[in-house]
């Protein structure tokens, strides 16, 4: 019997699921104990495999990660899994439509499933995305998988995260790729062409493979395999998990799953401390309608942002210029 | 003549281009010295009409912004162009093509272009685009155009910042636009949906109005105006010009503009003061470097984040606990 005095993260250690759900609500939320319990667990991470999945909207992303489950599961892997959905920065509803397909897991005990909304935090999203995934991992689940929509500043956060992102593309997007493409090909351990039953699925696979061997790779490099998929129909689910498979399996081999350790390490750190020393610093202000008045008096042009700045950090650090 | 030894503020208010260039290579290198030029500036700044556009790759961004560039000129207003671009975390190599496209406005004197590259400064690229408009608006340019491609983060950010927000689109993007449409709903004060030439285009148009009417407009509220262009063959850009008035006319009208005033200055506050505190309390750690020794540990789980950041924290703040 677990009491009612033990520590949520004594409890979820012990296997409770309530108590897991319980600290990703306070996390989300911002509650200033979540990182007392989150410390408590750090010692039991670092085991998961974190996959990425990453890619505009549209291209399929949500069934593709629905069948990795699903294989997953077949090998008797447990799974966590965050979804981190593009949310309206005002009214904060997450869009739900597509998790109906994940429906089936939710009453699965070795899957895990938390969607996280990218709604205005303070520090943006990532620090949040870390915590879940150390409780994730916590937990002990085999492979925890990250999925995000994006192009831009959300690509390269869960490249800080992932220990191999998978980027999903479909055919038929010439302009998306040549636009894309000089941020993407850096960006993907694993590339795949989902939606391959359209028109231009093998052109698409044509030219990121093209696209690749201009990268000019060298020996010790890991050059991304192309796959052909289309989830809706389970096909070439096989050929993809064996792509991630190989990239897991090369990083593992050499250096490349301690540097991948250090690289997130050093990112959480960061992003921890941009969330920590504004949480800090606004609290010290007074809370954040103390905000307000500064910024009315620098629209109005009564002052600048420059000066504020200058003026909280001075009045909040000890030694302000370093 | 302007002496050597005057302030790059001074010459940028004097209306020397190049020195403008000079300070905007300062603050994408994140020189200290910029924040005192862009102190001496901000009293200039808060003319410039802030307009946002924004929409996935592939959506004719940069067609739609070539072409209003166009019209604003003819109307002979001068024009700032920010062009946000993401970019490889690891390479830092921009996208160019499109921009190809803008060529012939380099050589006008009324407009004044500038790409940020979204690599990764630590603070996120926000504060550095602000700083960038900050500049433009002081150097008296009567539009400032901030062309950013996203879903998610990217997207929250340019509606803090634009006074009018258009958001592109393209027809066939049904997959998309379900899976995007709780945010951009909010996003938008104008859609436009580009490519028109292409089939879809009209249906595009209903089901933006139709999602649009579902929301329930208040009598005091701006009802986004859907509007149909062929950037490509300057098609409908009178409309989008018209429905880009109708919005400055409204919001210039009420307090609608004051607000946002108020809502950027905040918003520019919490960014310098975030990105500040960082790069302040990373100099009294020693710089970046002491940030790899403290990720080894915490990635060998000889420590944890969140006892480093806690411990940073309480050395770098005067009163931590707030």
């Amino acid at each position: 019997m677990v009491s009612k005095t033990t520590s949520l993260a004594d409890r979820i250690l012990s296997g409770e699921v309530r108590a897991a759900a319980r600290l990703m609500r306070y996390i989300d939320d911002g509650m200033p104990g979540a990182g007392e319990e989150l410390k408590k667990l750090y010692p039991h991470t670092g085991k998961a495999y974190l996959l990425g999945i990453t890619g505009l909207p549209g291209a399929g992303k949500s069934t593709l990660v629905n069948r990795i489950v699903e294989h997953l599961r077949k090998d008797d892997l447990t799974v966590g899994l965050v979804l981190v959905d593009p949310t309206s920065p005002f009214s904060g509803g997450a869009i739900l439509g597509d998790r109906v397909r994940m429906a089936h897991h939710f009453t699965d005990p070795g899957v895990f499933i938390r969607s996280l909304a990218t709604r205005g935090h303070l520090g943006g999203l990532s620090w949040c995305t870390n915590d879940v995934v150390n409780v994730l991992d916590s937990m002990g689940k085999d492979v925890v998988i990250i999925e995000t929509v994006g192009v831009g500043q959300d690509e390269t956060e869960i490249v800080s995260m992932a220990h191999t992102t998978v980027v999903v593309l479909t055919p038929g997007m010439g302009d998306e790729i040549q636009a894309i493409k000089a941020g993407i090909l850096e960006v993907g351990d694993v590339f795949v062409v989902n939606k391959a039953r359209r028109e231009g699925a093998d052109r698409a696979v044509r030219d990121l493979e093209t696209m690749l061997s201009m990268k000019g790779w060298k020996a010790d490099e890991f050059r991304p395999p192309v796959v052909k998929t289309e989830a809706l129909y389970d096909e070439g689910l096989d050929e993809m998990m064996d792509a991630i498979g190989r990239h897991r399996a090369f990083i593992e081999g050499g250096q490349g799953l301690k540097k991948k350790r250090i690289e997130r390490a050093r990112y959480e750190l960061i992003e921890l401390l941009k969330e920590g020393l504004l949480s800090a610093v606004v609290r010290t202000q007074g809370g954040e309608d103390a905000f307000d008045v500064i910024a009315a008096a620098i629209a109005a042009r009564d002052s600048d942002p420059y000066t504020e700045v200058n003026r909280i950090i001075a009045g909040a650090l000890k030694r302000p210029g370093g």
